[in-house]
Parts: C-alpha cells; sequence; structure tokens
C-alpha cells in the first residue's frame, strides 16, 4: 500500500511535462488524458452502481475496478498536459489555465484521487456496506477538481 | 515485481466484460481503450526518443514512462471491450474481431505487453545502454498484437 501511495505522488510532482504533438494541435496529449478520465468512470461506474443497488454486488468485479482506479492514479500525468493545451488555447478541451497557474493545486487534487482510489482498493471486496464510503470520499476528489479546473459544459 | 506482474495476469484474465454503453455506440469504451493506447505511446515515445538518440536520456523520465507504462498494463481490460465494439459493428475502432474470436490469444499478448513493461521498469534508470533491448522487447509485444488484431489504417 505504501508503494503505491509513494508511487502516486511521484507521478502527481511529474506535472511539468513539456513534451509535445504540437504539429497536430495536442490531439495525441488530449485523447490520452480524456482516455483516462472514461477509464475512471468505466470503473467508478462498476463500483458506483453496486452501492446505489443497480447492479448486484460482486466481489471481484468491484475489486478489479477499485484496482484499476489504482492503477490510473499512478500514470504520470506530466506528459498529457502541455502548456498551451488549455481551453482558452485549443479547441475540444475543457482544461481551464488554472491547472498550469495553480498547479500545485492540481497536483494536490490528483494525489487526493490517489489516496482516494488506495481507500477504495482496501475497502471493494470487503463487502457491499464498505463501498458507500469510499465512493463519497473518491467523488468528492473528483467533484473538487472539476470544479476549480474544469470548465463548465457547454 | 512479482506483484505487479501477478496483478497484470489478474486485469488479463478479466477480459470477458459486458458492461455497455450500447446508447452511444461505445463511445465511452473506445473513447477510454484509445487513450489508454495513446497513453502508452507518449510514454514509449519519451523513452524510444531516448534510446534512439533523439533526446538526451534521463534517468528519472524514464523511470517514469515505465512506471506509467507498468500502471497501464495493470488497467482491466474487459469494460473497454464490450461485444460488439469491432470495426465490424461500429465505426471509429480497428479493433478486429478476433479481439473476441480467439479472446485468449489477445489477452496473452495483452499479458506479453504487461511483462515487458515490467523489464522496461526495471532497467530504465540503469543506463542508456539498457534501453535498447527492452524497448525491442516491448516494441515486438506492440507489433504481435497489432498484426493480429487491429485493422490496417485506412
Amino acid at each position: 500500500m505504501k508503494t503505491l501511495i509513494t508511487s502516486a505522488v511521484a507521478a502527481a510532482t511529474l506535472f511539468t511535462g513539456t513534451m509535445t504533438f504540437a504539429q497536430d494541435g495536442f490531439s495525441a496529449e488530449m485523447k490520452a488524458r480524456q482516455g483516462q478520465f472514461r477509464i475512471m468512470a468505466i470503473n467508478l461506474g462498476i463500483i458506483g452502481d453496486m452501492a446505489q443497488g443497480k447492479t448486484e454486488y460482486d466481489a471481484a468485479a468491484a475489486q478489479s475496478a477499485a484496482d484499476t482506479l489504482v492503477a490510473v492514479s499512478m500514470i504520470q500525468q506530466g506528459p498529457m498536459w502541455p502548456v498551451g493545451s488549455d481551453d482558452m488555447s485549443i479547441e475540444g478541451t475543457r482544461a481551464q489555465t488554472t491547472i498550469w497557474d495553480q498547479n500545485d493545486d492540481f497536483v494536490a487534487k490528483w494525489t487526493d484521487f490517489g489516496t482516494a482510489a488506495v481507500a477504495i482498493q482496501a475497502a471493494a471486496s470487503g463487502g457491499l456496506e464498505g463501498l458507500g464510503p469510499v465512493m463519497g470520499q473518491i467523488g468528492g476528489t473528483c467533484k473538487a477538481c472539476h470544479d476549480t479546473h474544469r470548465a463548465p459544459a457547454n
């Protein structure tokens, strides 16, 4: 567990990527980061549906989804967020300039997601009753980042 | 290391996901899996550019990229590959029906990627001369899967 948290922090502190695919308007980076959030949504959905009684609780499926959330939290973010790939500069993104202007806050919020993912990982196969609190925790980390760093949908 | 390999295998054996977002033509799953491959490409590019002398060797950057490849290999694949999301059934994908018809082979090839990612993780910060062989290994796993399970680009 300690290793996972350490890795998540290490990944988060690398939010200074400068690798660019500028020739295609950061298409690769946008697809990468947006895909990452889809992976998170799909796996949160699996656990969330169980927590809400929409699907039957399945300990193995919950664990796999939780393990995946932790895996995503270990992906280094820097190379996916090159300077100039914000919503004021290019189309197709809701990434606000605060991600770069207040990068410490963005990194802290991503680290909070990783911490919450580890909490879900520890609780996932322990029964339905344990899912609610940890889902609330991770949902809070999603919302905190979206409220600050993601532009509203058009 | 053993834990990582075990996790990769566990994730790979769950290639039987049935969760669907059929109402939008599997848009979420396609964005998720295509984003995943972009993350892999970006991070392989970071290490590959060093291996080819296009960028200066940076042990920390190579390690972060390698750690990310391992993280991606731990993402469960099942929920991103629902039945009916192949290139004969929907637009916007090059995923061939063999992924489902020869799923054991697809799973084995994904597992090979995870094994190669762990090899890169072990070598990444040990110096430039160690990168070539492991890059060759992981590149082979990419090609093996593409040759069998990905349709040619139009």
